[in-house]
């Protein structure tokens, strides 16, 4: 299956279809069913030390997991996250971006279910883990 | 096991240990193993269409698992979440608080465990629901 | 929204639609959008101690998720399970039956999500906690 | 970190602990924080179609997590499950053994986080992933 979406295609979108977080990502390599999404931290990332919060590490797997999906599918679907789960495994370094490697494990045509690791950039064990699922609604026929 | 933080001092300790939410969150009402927290609804919290975006409602279910265990074990202890499995179940109505009803199911040594159903304010059904594991430090003997 | 099967109704139906798994679930109650359903313990769901296994206590919380759904959109359909969370608390009591309590929160056109507390009978603290999704097929136009 | 158990090891140890599932598992390969194991698959492990249950999905998923944490710890710890989440992605084909791959994300003083994705032999698309959180009980000091 081919991409449907180059990374220039996807940052365009965000900063298009989501205001309220431009600038905060940046889809930095894109392939059949997998994807690569920094993190660009901010003081708004940021908990008492430097390290990145747990709601920007959700944000960055969410973005991820919805990327991946439009990758494949194309941006013209509302696709929303039903479920995700995760697991934050150790302190993020302070102050360094956060990098989501991403992979889509099943394409299916109700649900779409990712994979993510996301790394504070330059480490080599992740920070934290998640799986999401996010519900494609049916496409209208014309 | 009594309560060993009121409402007020939650809210206190909220603003001091974490300036980048300070304002975002009201806790409404706490009880044993229990307590009620709102999100203060503003503009960085939104998506487009005025809904309230999941990491936002990430962020809401994180601080009120976070203050159910606070208020059964003192302010003192450095938990962090090692876990948080979440379902989007309905779109948030726009542009109304959220309010977290949280319950502590499990205070162990090691581990607690709690669950969140997230609701618009006033409407019956949630639109979201949230389970969270913090891990508890381990107290220093003096 | 009414029930449109009883007790009796599941209980047939397990019986004859899961055959590995006749006499291990006894639905004790049923009413709109919560259940409560028996796992009578016998050797092959337990652990050396006495204790009932993760995936015992997996296959209730399965069970109960899926018959609260079949209990509101009647047992033609093919759901089937697309997540689970399961949250492991306390060790169950060694040879005692275990009750799982489950409340539909969801029931969607595509998704139906599932809440269930599992206990040891005769014991106020849950042993584990589970959500569950399944995937509830198209109803075919006639 | 070398591995403290091989993979006749691990067989020897499952069949010793666990009797109820002896036969179910075998440990095809191991390598540091890594592991491959056998659903050897059974009527009993079966639903109507000849596909594998649910329940046998996630103990092969728990069996796993399990022991690549015994291979980096040794077989004297007491570890037990605590946290869950599996996602139950394409139907396994009908009569044909399940293989997990299991990688071991985090081995903390505490916890385990593995993440482990299921397939039936000899097909390219998983039927399924779980990640599975293992609490570890204090090393005894003498």
């Amino acid at each position: 299956m081919d991409i449907k979406m180059t990374a220039a295609d996807m940052g365009a979108f965000l900063d298009k279809a989501f205001e309220q977080v431009k600038g905060d990502f940046t889809i930095e390599d894109v392939a059949p069913n997998t994807l690569t999404v920094r993190l660009n931290v901010q003081d708004k990332h940021l908990r008492p030390g430097g390290t990145v919060s747990g709601p920007s590490m959700f944000a960055l797997a969410d973005v991820s997991a919805y990327l991946v999906t439009m990758a494949m599918i194309g941006p013209e679907a509302l696709a929303v996250t039903t479920n995700c789960s995760i697991d934050f495994m150790r302190k993020p370094a302070a102050g360094i971006d956060l990098i989501a490697k991403v992979r889509l494990l099943k394409l299916g045509r109700q649900l779409s279910v990712s994979d993510v690791l996301i790394y504070s950039e330059g480490m080599e064990a992740p920070v934290a883990r998640a799986t999401l699922t996010y519900a494609i609604p049916p496409i209208k026929s014309t």
